[in-house]
């Protein structure tokens, strides 16, 4: 039977441990509901970096390779824009108009950090409660064990991250999929059953959602909150994130 | 607000994290469970040990202190009885006739571990299922931050753990009392809520539970998940587990 492990938070995941496995990468606010957005609106690839220089680097770097490259540089940093960067960290901000054809650097350092876990992973898709269903469908073709690898916020626990795994799961079961969750897997599941019908509800009482509210950021957090809004999958391969097949 | 901290296992407990807190050390499945039956029943003290030759010898050093002293030697490997112990960890071995005005030598290696992350706490103590509503009580008597300390199994989260600290949470919340649980913590009270109703359903999938059943210890998990049957609460110090003022 197909086990299924999962990470509560990518500090505790030992690369080795998920070698050939599928690995599924969540960071729901905000990384990965912003990259299935760009990817589902016409963007043609993701590039994940840690740091905010480093964006500026990659950014030079494509240019200076072809000048014509439509690069957009994206990601904040306490919810700022970044001095020398195109965009910010909201899926609402990357549009068809805005992202359409082209590559975009992403300054994102817990979901970078988060997928760099799964470098040894067979196949890495990226979920968000957005795509749960779609990536469970990706699993579905598949046999390999998996992995789902959580964010997390700050080195702990975030629940939004664990209910998009449960997610997930709960669509695979639904879809005939058969797999032994550990425990961590399988309460995800339960959570996901018990409460996904208001996830508002449950969530508006978790960090970084409140975090996030603080920040007048409400409609990123209703966007990142619609379960199975999109039939898009990234996945990530050899530092670059593109949409599955046939999505 | 008083915080409330969950670690779903002890590996990733920093004791200096949990410095002047009050701690809650859960180990459901048995640890916790078989040391609060042993006091409940008239045992005069615990001590816990990490490995089995220390029982043996600190068996043997109290009886050089003073060879009138009552002491029980138990614990296990493997579900087997270890040479030269008196007991196993089965909460039902420690009835009053056996463990009645004696002191306890436990050897557990999962358990122990867990508490020993809690030393620098201010108090520290020990839930299980039997006795949720019990520890909220006393956790109701201070104002101190909290952190729940789960052993987990083998280096993995065990569900059984984190409901019973949901449970504790679940109490002190009716009892009135106010905290700010992190996602951890929160979620852990949400599964309560969701699935107390019907414990066993929940945890007949989990991965401690299989292991204890196909051992035969199907007695044990009946026992282990009675939800608030003793108001009997253990409080770690200085090496020994007592039974709190008052229970």
């Amino acid at each position: 039977m197909r086990q299924v492990t999962l990470y509560t938070q990518h500090d505790w995941v030992d690369p080795a441990a998920v070698t050939g496995q599928w690995a599924v990468v969540i960071d729901t606010f905000r990384a990965t509901t912003t990259i299935t957005a760009a990817l589902q609106n016409g963007c043609l690839k993701v590039l994940p970096v840690m740091h905010t220089p480093d964006g500026l680097a990659l950014k030079q770097q494509l240019l200076t390779k072809d000048p014509g490259t439509p690069v957009l540089l994206g990601g904040e940093r306490h919810t700022q824009i970044i001095p020398g960067y195109d965009c910010g960290n909201s899926p609402l901000e990357y549009t068809p108009a805005v992202v359409g054809g082209k590559v975009l650097v992403l300054s994102t350092t817990n979901g970078t950090k988060a997928a760099l876990k799964a470098v040894r992973a067979g196949r890495v898709f990226l979920a968000c409660l957005n795509n749960c269903t779609a990536v469970a469908q990706k699993l579905l073709g598949g046999s390999a064990d998996i992995s789902f690898i959580c964010a997390g916020t700050r080195g702990k626990f975030s629940l939004e991250d664990v209910i998009t795994a449960g997610g997930v799961l709960h669509a695979l079961s639904r879809m005939g999929g058969r797999f032994h969750p550990d425990d961590a897997a399988y309460m995800a599941q339960k959570m996901f059953v018990a409460y996904s019908a208001d996830i508002d509800a449950l969530l508006c009482q978790t960090a970084h959602y409140n975090t996030m509210r603080s920040h007048g950021l409400t409609g990123d957090l209703a966007y990142c909150q619609q379960i199975d809004s999109t039939a898009a999958v990234p996945v990530y391969s050899g530092g670059a994130i593109q949409l599955a097949a046939d999505t």
